[in-house]
């Protein structure tokens, strides 16, 4: 897809400096752009690279005044990222819609039912009773297992495998090689030193505006649901186990792990790489740092902790510096011992 | 599949309380189960829910006395969540037991040999010289690659990839999107800078009655077989690497790691996300806490380790209180620091 | 594939001592090796096995002196590691060369481009505008998005999914399940408590040599590339986020993570489950301790760092000793204390 500058100006109500007929393919960052790619720049600190580009078309703000001639298409517009971003969106809805049809091989169970402009990829496997709403792309290789259940207008990314019975809702995106619905985790020891399997019939249930990176898993309930409220947003290789819930619009970052039944609350913001073990609760906005492992409810809203355990951020931190200064502690206690033993001596001398 | 309050009865030995014609088709937790759901009562403190739940059929003790009427009709039996977690088996062997036959397109070479009432879901991959026993289910997309075996009544789901070579056992469980025999992490450093590859011509041996995870990782050994022992239950996101052997009955939590060559005994517990260095011996029942960082081997058979480094888990703990400490360390000594202070000057004065 | 001993020893100019008729057909190691496999003896300290091994063939150095009679067939050259490794690198070369061909089912665009002599498994998807080389081995199910290019020898493992617009270099192995292109976790926080997505537009660069392990994780760039430079061993599991750029020859073990836009330099080696926060920059010939977490950039060359936070390797290793020692620091402490206020009463009772 090419677009003149012209046309793009109209896109996003801007006005054309320069030649409005130079076109435009693809995105650039202004100091990497090359010729039939289009920039932006919106941050001053980075005008010097307004003057060497070689973005064929640059949007700037209505206000940049010219230091010195440049050789691209200018587009001024009031507020040049919200207008790079807007035409970044419409980009990917259109590379979206363009998907359609179902390719074949792919497998669809006569049971099945699906929606308006769908996309089927090839190699794709649809179970029995699966629901498929409308606009839904899936992409090649994905497994969705019987009575699946997928809301309109998600995204279901190359290899994602999906086990019987889950719900996943509506604008939802999930990337390539994520494992929706295996077993929880759940073995119960016996007399003999083995382990025998609690089954795990319940599912996952993902509400709307979802989004979940690659090489994700999420293990059904036991009995119940597994849940991911609406608008969480999760990264790539984090764990999410067995009645696990996540509460709305919670962040969480890649190689992050939830325990067994515990409840996020909303607006959590959980580093990468941290751990929670199970059965506990978070309050709603509590933020865990990277690397942190929680091992207690978090019970006041808004708390920050860190470390392993982890605790209240501020003192945690402290407590870390601390630690570096453990050799010089130990000096100190050192050179006290020396001074309280000579006034030791000393009294006992006297 | 529905079964009425009285066949369920008759499966469980139990006696029907009120319409034996009620059909259930599915589980759920008391607290939350629908109508046409089968749930049990076992724990007293949920009793208050089996008076307003919606589930159509509950096993309870026959020891309970009801406090007033149920709208469910009540299976007695001796133990009801005995009861209930043999309902859930024998549906999980029924279900699993469905699944039946080869499915078009899957590719099977030649030379691939199946043993009685397999299934190989659509797009599932069988390279040469693979055996497959009886009662395997291979889920939709499995790759097997050569001379890879497969024992009796195995379940491999989802996206599964086996390297050749690799060995699995009988009645053994392999959840989506794992990968068994992917080349150790071998590469040695050459003059120049840059790493020559090691080849890995070893393969993974897994015996029966294993559980493997979701989009776990186990590298095949460099010469000889990186060894999971039976009856070991692995997580989700977990990484064995080269030449590792994880011992019998073996539990491990999601996102560990194992490095390479590493021996793990049997019966040992290793929390999520903990991490083992290379070319250790850890005993029998040893207990690594989630998270931790084992350097060194363990020795004495049951012991408990936590922290990074792992030391015994008692004292860690205490360290680790003692961390959080640190700030009220420092002002005894300052203060500390002040008395000797003055009673030098004192000294010194008289 | 079935070679006599004749035959090997041709083939790394070696001399049979025994029977050079005898075949072998995989290889073991000295301890474990079975009758028709090949072993070799290069550590003094493993002669005993040499009079025990069941290998049929066992190379070993011209100066090894027998203390009494074996029963395999002895290959001598000057140096048993160098001619084994050579060995196993003409075979892996031999078993790779022997993959060719399309296989069917599998889906190729009109508008892909494939070289010479190339392996493409079934159920594998080529989309619009692939550029694959020449002798590229693509295994069963492997996903290529459109205008993917992937260079001349390089070999995708079965399952392995990349994003559309990706490169991937020459003589390059990926590992199965691994993801390449993903969309990077951008989020802009919104004024009700909504996160909008930032769409991620740019690409991700493997360069030549590169090793990248199984079920591991690199997205793509917001707008530009993620790199992935020439040269560098990737392990199992890690994660490399949006716009990270990892140096030549820098290698990072399982479960690391490696944040957003920071920048490894050369010659880096990343410990496993390691974790490096975003925006920062790693000096060449940086050593990061497993599970570490890097807060700051490193800008001195050659620095090992360890703990979390990170820093310099021989005084954090100090740190965490005395972090063992704090129970005793506290006793000297409270001794101190005693000694102290027994000097103040003392004084006054004077």
């Amino acid at each position: 897809m090419q677009f003149s500058a012209a046309q793009v100006a109209m896109l996003i109500n801007g006005s054309v400096e320069g030649d409005g007929s130079v076109t435009v393919g693809s995105f650039g960052k202004i100091e990497e752009a090359q010729k039939g790619q289009l920039a932006f720049l919106a941050n001053p600190k980075y005008e010097d690279y307004l003057y060497s580009t070689c973005a064929s078309v640059v949007i700037v703000n209505n206000t940049l005044e010219l230091r010195q001639p440049v050789q691209s298409t200018l587009i001024r517009v009031a507020d040049a990222y919200t207008a790079f971003a807007s035409l970044l969106h419409k980009y990917q809805e259109i590379m979206t819609q363009q998907l359609s049809g179902i390719q074949e091989p792919s497998y669809v169970a006569l049971t099945a039912s699906m929606g308006e402009n769908v996309f089927l990829g090839a190699f794709a496997y649809v179970s029995e009773n699966v629901k498929i709403g409308n606009n839904v792309k899936i992409f090649p290789g994905v497994f969705l297992g019987n009575n699946v259940q997928v809301g309109d207008n998600t995204i279901i990314h190359a290899g994602v495998k999906i086990y019987h019975d889950c719900k996943v809702g509506a604008n939802v995106t999930i990337h390539a090689g994520t494992v929706i619905g295996s077993d929880g985790f759940g073995f119960a020891p016996q007399a003999d030193g083995t382990y025998q399997k609690v089954p795990q019939i319940g599912n996952v249930v993902i509400e709307d505006y979802v989004e979940i990176g690659a090489n994700t898993t999420i293990d059904r309930a036991t009995i119940g649901s597994t849940m991911i409220r609406t608008g969480a947003k999760l990264d790539n290789l984090i764990q999410i186990a067995h009645n696990a819930e996540i509460g709305k619009n919670t962040v969480i970052a890649a190689q992050a792990g939830v325990s067994g039944s515990t409840k996020i609350g909303s607006h959590v913001q959980i580093g990468g790489q941290a751990g929670i073990v199970g059965h506990l609760q978070i309050a709603d906005g509590s933020r865990i740092n990277a690397q942190s492992g929680v091992t207690k409810s978090i019970k006041t809203k808004n708390t920050a902790v860190t470390g392993t355990p982890a605790f209240d951020y501020t003192s945690s931190l402290r407590s870390q510096a601390m630690t570096r200064n453990l050799p010089d502690m130990e000096k100190r206690i050192a050179e006290l011992e020396k001074l309280v033993q000579q006034l030791i001596e000393e009294r006992v001398n006297i």
